[in-house]
């Protein structure tokens, strides 16, 4: 049997699998990532990881892909810049490569996903597919006749970064009125906060300003108008990300992963809706399905899909 | 020698040339379109430029490309929808097919101008690139490793209809803040006539209102203010554009095209200022470099490399 190493780099833990031609995980494991103790100590945790992984699948698993979070320059296998780890440039792979006589691959941690979703996922029937992750910032990947598109040194499908609203609010990129200062849960949960504290009378109170997060305004929609002004904002501008993406790529589908898309096919109904009213020349065109992400952990499944052939 | 056709569709005229392998123009000639009198008319001289083009180089032509304003379906050869033609679903690629036994293919004439541009023109030493034409409208074609990227039924690449500013001007697409609503010609043609309305003592009114012209406001710059700010604007909504895409496609440049590009390289430059203020990730990752179209009839050439391989 073929199986492949999926690692998916997170601030916290580093989560692996063995995954199988299928894309099913056969074996999944966990460890901490210890950023704060170094490169090398990561790099350690990286190896302990997939020697543990290994040990129960010997002369089985065909190579390594790895999925982290940054600027992943992904034909050299360095860690261009990562906040989140804290790295610039670090070549990960050379580090690892003497180690293991099978092929390890990187790349960024939301092309990785995107990639994932697209081979085992909601996008398995589609041969072109975006995907939007809507968590604390907005990642994007993009998937081409099958194959992942990162653009030069894979610093490309950075479509959170794509402007929606000229001047609009500071990004922390340095440009203004990025799509994900509008459409991340982030944005939501400040925009949630935002309206609560126009209207003293909203029920969005009951839950207290401190416990807000991307599922309360979605969550009190229904019962209180102050929610309902919040989400239909929300989804509006979630919408322009996914026009433009349809407008530029016009792909069989745009997938929605993420905290926020735990809302499930109700949200991207919604998105569907509003792209139905704009996307260019509407029916005469080809559809564009709006879809959920369905994999449980698409950032391993898609890191082990970067090695498979 | 081999030797290729390439076809620009005008509204006013039907632009032909026989092209080399290295993209020269060895023979050119045009007819009139005359949309109005049916497609069947239009065909007609279509059929009429060909045979005039191949009457030189019996033998030597290896195939037929032809570029069309619209949606083009380059898959199945039909014309979508084509406003300045009016033609809607009408399979061009059957009508002609039967008169020459030479490969024939259509795509939309800003791809075609794309490909002529990274094959024969400015984009030649790089593989990836991204064109804008800024006209009447703003037309993208998008090349990735030396192809042409359309989209699903060739309706991708709308890079004029990404929404730049939420909710801002309406565009005859249907959406609002289309990029195209901002940086075409048209749009600064509108922005310099707004402009002058605002300030009766602009030297513009020199040139009179009804004279305005997409050269205006760049001829007056550098000796009036309104002129001066209409610029200023312009290239910062301009450079917005330019930073969607090199942030989505990160790709080895950006080219632009059409009437606001005979500026030349100056514009080209200031775009490209902007560009490094906000491109993603700044100066870690590769860069983009925004060039001036080159071609003289980058239609045509784009057209005939539409059959080359």
């Amino acid at each position: 049997m073929k199986h492949y190493i999926g690692i998916d780099f997170g601030g916290t833990f580093l989560k692996g699998g063995v995954v199988s031609e299928s894309g099913e995980i056969v074996l999944f494991k966990r460890v901490k990532t210890q950023a704060e103790k170094g490169d090398q100590a990561v790099i350690n945790n990286v190896n302990a990881l997939i020697c543990g992984l290994l040990d129960e699948f010997k002369g089985e698993v065909l190579g390594i892909g790895i999925g982290i979070p940054g600027l992943i320059d992904s034909i050299n296998g360095v860690v261009v810049t990562s906040g989140n780890i804290k790295w610039n440039n670090v070549n990960i792979v050379d580090r690892l490569k003497a180690n293991y006589d099978i092929p390890i691959r990187i790349s960024n941690d939301a092309n990785v996903a995107a990639l994932g979703e697209a081979k085992f996922g909601t996008g398995k029937k589609y041969s072109s597919t975006v995907f939007l992750t809507l968590g604390t910032g907005v990642g994007g990947g993009i998937v081409l006749n099958g194959r992942l598109f990162e653009g030069n040194m894979s610093a490309g499908s950075e479509l959170g970064h794509m402007i929606i609203r000229k001047g609009g609010k500071p990004c922390s990129c340095g440009a203004k009125g990025c799509y994900e200062t509008y459409a991340s849960a982030t944005a939501l949960i400040e925009q949630t906060k935002a309206e609560m504290l126009k209207n003293k009378e909203s029920k969005l109170w009951q839950v207290g300003i401190e416990n807000i997060d991307g599922k309360t305004a979605f969550d009190y929609e229904k019962v209180d108008k102050t929610a309902a002004k919040v989400v239909k904002q929300y989804i509006e501008n979630l919408s322009v990300g996914v026009i433009n993406i349809a407008n530029i790529f016009r792909p069989d589908a745009v997938i929605l992963g993420g905290g926020i898309a735990k809302q499930g096919q109700v949200l991207a109904d919604r998105v569907s809706t509003e792209l139905g009213k704009y996307i260019f020349a509407g029916s005469k065109g080809p559809k564009v399905e709006v879809l959920i992400a369905s994999l449980e952990e698409a950032g391993v499944v898609g890191a082990a899909s970067l090695v498979m052939n």
